[in-house]
């Protein structure tokens, strides 16, 4: 497959650690904003981590204090309001196109979120599997607030899933901002750490899962999607299906005879 | 569009607050019990409300300092124990298009829950989208201790998305009061505050949402409903197509002047 | 119907305090670990309490301080490495049934978890309608830490609706333990009692659910499982002919002329 170590993207930054790929927006300086040509360079990476070969875990981090401050006003906002709905509808198609391929890279994302993030900012931390913040995160779905619907980029299926429908409600209509201590007492976020720490853990979280049964752990995240609108019996049956294929994997092997050798297994990702 | 600001329902307390519509039960000497004419007054006055033009919010508020005492026994429970399959279930299906008339009025409906909040009345706040309480707040889906099942008006799937199913299952079976403290902690209420305030804040509220897009807001309720049960696939595509149409509504393009004059918009709702 | 409580089962301790089951699996010297045997024996005692005119609820209680330690190492996951893929997919659809067996019982299931509550056992708690825990219970969903993926038998459909997508997609990333106190803050857990006390604790509930309207809790649970990933519409509509049938319950009667009476209701469960 293909190696993406050697990524160099135009309008977002890319490094990787190990078998951890840790990208970030640009432009610190206007608190990273997204334009048209970072939603199609985020698309499509995410679309090439599928078939990547050395990327295990993925971490979306902060750039200068900030994670995201959502689509640029000047440059996507401004010739959003010319366009015709044929063109529209291919911009929120696109963006939705980047969170479908969020949830099918095939790779754990987590989000390192400081600072600022809303808007398009605060839906690639909602698509990401699992998400950390400081106690000065404040993550705003403010689509409201400039004239949009709640409804952008998947926020309304998702986001209830992750915090309850209740509070997705309260945050969808008023478009304020949650605050870091809400985010981790919903759900939203999994942990709260100081912002100059917050990165380093969740590389060390995503080299964890990166040593772990990648082959499994990629099964893990496509199954966490599929099932979302299952019966219990049709994900149960899906669930005995992705099992059964991830007990012929060596690391299942390795598992059991490192167990049964009481050492600790080393897993080889097949 | 229809007007409802000179609306005088017979079972029900009506009045306008600018385009903020305030409803509250009537007989608050009996904490507001529902009856049969009620359920279908409410039913007919949120269907109509669907098409209402000079109503952009609800607040569904208490009356004499309780919320609602469910279904009356006498006026109601009494007649179903002689009813026959045919006109039990011509009662179970008007209550349940109360509930989905609530879900796709499309104004965004905020409880303010005091007192007493049992049985239908449960359900009720349940349907709203956002929910305000007091300390004294206590609600009970009470089905059980009436011999009944806990699957009333959608319960079974829609208490679990806003609580949880392990908390929605221990209330469904139990019939139990749920605290206001417990409602906040799992989500069921947006806030809580004191008995005196808590609709002045839920009118403020509402307001404010009745101040921002309400075109857009219409589409996030129409959303939140509606992505239920989607793949998170279907969902973005439905909300790619759901927020072009909101990106050619002049509120789109007002909130875009404004941000560029360093104003704050004015919506109008289209 | 088929009477259960002189059931004698090899795998597991079963006895029977009124109508309520108490169940526990066996060797507590190893925390009890599941087996093949154990998975079969279960699963068919879940099916045959469908049918159950005795039993009104369920408790599965711990044994010797633990709950379920998973999947024996030498006994099921020694012979899986040697199996090919017909015969895991059988064991993966025997693990499944066995929740669907859960959800599909009848009989309300509160599970006391004590101690350790990892792999299998964490699915057996999670599949419980209810689950109270100690101070000291540990529960994990650690397939990952085997060579495995999270997605067993459900987990990636059910325990999401339980703790919400964020906190489910840590702990099946992860592998690692949720703390009682999460547990209890994320709704896994509906209370946490001292040791000594969970199992009694558990009895009562079970006990007064089981006073109850036994034939009302019956539809509830079957409600909601069904409802699962039905849209609101076709949940509400499910329900109203779900209560219907309860109200032409005598229970339904027996509450009414209780309420009447100024007496409290005994039910007889039809």
């Amino acid at each position: 497959m293909k190696n993406m170590a050697a990524l160099e993207p135009r309008y977002f930054r890319w490094q990787m650690q190990d078998r951890v790929a840790v990208m970030r927006l640009a432009r610190p300086e206007r608190k990273n904003p997204l334009t048209f040509e970072s939603y199609a360079e985020l698309r499509d990476t995410f679309r090439a981590l599928a078939y990547a070969d050395d990327v295990d875990a993925v971490v979306f981090a902060s750039n200068g204090g900030h994670f995201c401050s959502g689509g640029d006003v000047h440059e996507i906002i401004g010739p959003l309001i010319q366009m015709d709905m044929k063109d529209l509808l291919a911009f929120t198609r696109m963006t939705g196109d980047l969170v479908k391929a969020m949830l099918h890279c095939g790779k754990p994302i987590i989000a390192a979120v400081e600072g600022i993030c809303v808007g398009a900012g605060a839906i690639i931390a909602m698509a990401a599997d699992l998400r950390l913040g400081t106690p000065e995160t404040k993550t705003g779905f403010l689509f409201t607030r400039v004239g949009l619907a709640g409804c952008d980029m998947g926020a309304c299926a998702i986001l209830p899933r992750i915090i309850g429908q209740g509070r997705a409600a309260d945050l969808l209509y008023t478009g304020r901002m949650m605050s870091a201590e809400e985010g981790y007492q919903w759900g939203f976020f999994n942990s709260l750490h100081p912002a100059t720490e917050v990165e380093t853990q969740a590389l060390q979280l995503a080299q964890g899962i990166a040593a772990g049964p990648t082959f499994a752990n990629s099964m893990t995240k496509n199954q966490l999607a599929h099932e979302w609108n299952m019966s219990p019996e049709q994900a149960i049956e899906a669930e005995a299906q992705a099992q059964a294929i991830c007990m012929q994997t060596q690391d299942f092997e390795r598992a059991y005879h490192a167990f049964v050798n009481k050492k600790k297994p080393v897993f080889e990702g097949h």
